[in-house]
């Protein structure tokens, strides 16, 4: 049975992908969301309406009656955000992937990170009960409060060190970033050569497809790891004076090949 | 309505990952598989076993009946078992991405190209019906034989040039081969620190799941096209002294980041 989440009040920092589709989660599971902050007024407002809150943009206007603030903006601006949020015993959290959940020592006696491993994007709907939700706390008492948050929305909920989080977030880029330029290059050579990117979608899809049972490392094909060297030297030849990308190929192939 | 296929006849040269999945695909949509031709009897045998077919090892026992001959095998090897292969009206087609079709025109004056674009293992039954099938044929008569066949197992069928073929190709192996091998750096990173592969699968698929309806360089996300240098100079400091997977991590995010 999932625990009841009436009485949870929370105010949301930031109104990026991650802060929208966290948000409108949250809010959909039986939250209140008091609050959403941006700098930018008409960010705050676009997410706030949609999950029945008030948009501020002057911190000065933060709610200090909510039991949970969610800080969910880049990285490089949590710091200076940390500094100015003065709580007391409320949790704070921030939701980044690489950023120590020290950084929020001096916001309240109650921290941690709440971490969830997916890919976000402000238009796209995701379906957070699969998705592994991590989770980091200075103490019991705030571990209480993520295990309850995390568990309302995901079946796989994480307990993860700080350092473990950095691993995964990088393993990530590999995984999720890194693909997706790869899809991006596969549809410029095609879009250059008026190909329509369509017709790679099944075996896109396919080729995540096949790694939900086995281990991607055995289920490599292509020329790399067939060593064919006249297919790959063909190839290098179609990309013509593009040296990025030849050294992009060359340099991923030789990986593969190892 | 699809054409009745009960009237072909088919000898399957090669009994790789493709091969197999082809194979057993025409046999199922009711063609008859006369033989199996591999120098490897006991591959030939595992594949003509499931397909009702007789495997053969020696070209000598090759049966000339058949009105069509698909050649599957290694692309370095076709030209070599080009040269051996003698037929008169038959058609016959390799499944490279590759190879000119050309390399056929002393087989039988009937010949072309059948490749389908996606990612084979043996071990994993694929559906055919919307994988692209892009075929190219050096007469009418041998158009007509590939689109037939073509139709009786997919919906998504394409008469493409070899020179469009080679871009196919090339795009493919970004799309395809180089996205998995990004999945198997990030399984690696993860084996390294005792994390499982398992927590980065739900991303791995929401990854691939939205450029169905999106433009990929849309839905880039991640610390390089954020320019976010705190964050991936941190990556490139996890790494360590893996200097190959440094410059592959780097290369990609500038490339990203353009």
């Amino acid at each position: 049975m999932k625990p009841s989440v009436s009485s949870q009040k929370i105010v949301i920092i930031g109104a990026g992908n991650l802060a929208t589709q966290l948000g409108s989660t949250l809010y959909q599971a039986g939250y209140s969301i008091l609050q959403v902050y941006s700098p930018t007024k008409k960010s705050a407002a676009t997410l706030a309406k949609k999950i029945n809150a008030t948009a501020i943009n002057d911190l000065k206007k933060l709610d200090p009656s909510a039991s949970l603030y969610i800080i969910s903006i880049k990285d490089d601006a949590i710091a200076a955000f940390a500094k100015e949020l003065k709580l007391t015993d409320q949790v704070v959290v921030h939701t980044s992937g690489t950023v120590d959940a020290a950084i929020l020592k001096n916001s309240s006696e109650n921290y941690g990170v709440f971490y969830p491993l997916q890919t976000f994007s402000k238009s796209k709907p995701v379906d957070f009960s699969n998705i592994p939700v991590c989770i980091e706390s200075v103490n019991k008492a705030t571990a209480k409060v993520l295990q309850r948050m995390a568990k309302s929305i995901s079946n796989n909920v994480q307990e993860i060190s700080g350092e473990q989080r950095k691993i995964l977030h990088l393993s990530a880029v590999f995984a999720c970033n890194f693909s997706n330029h790869m899809y991006t290059i596969a549809a410029s050579i095609l879009s250059q050569h008026r190909l329509s990117f369509d017709l790679l979608k099944p075996l896109i899809a396919e080729t995540a497809e096949k790694i939900k049972l086995n281990d991607p490392a055995k289920m490599q094909t292509g020329p790399a790891i067939r060593k064919d060297v006249k297919t790959m030297q063909a190839h290098l030849k179609l990309l013509g004076r593009d040296n990025e990308l030849k050294t992009i190929y060359k340099l991923v192939s030789e990986h593969i090949a190892k």
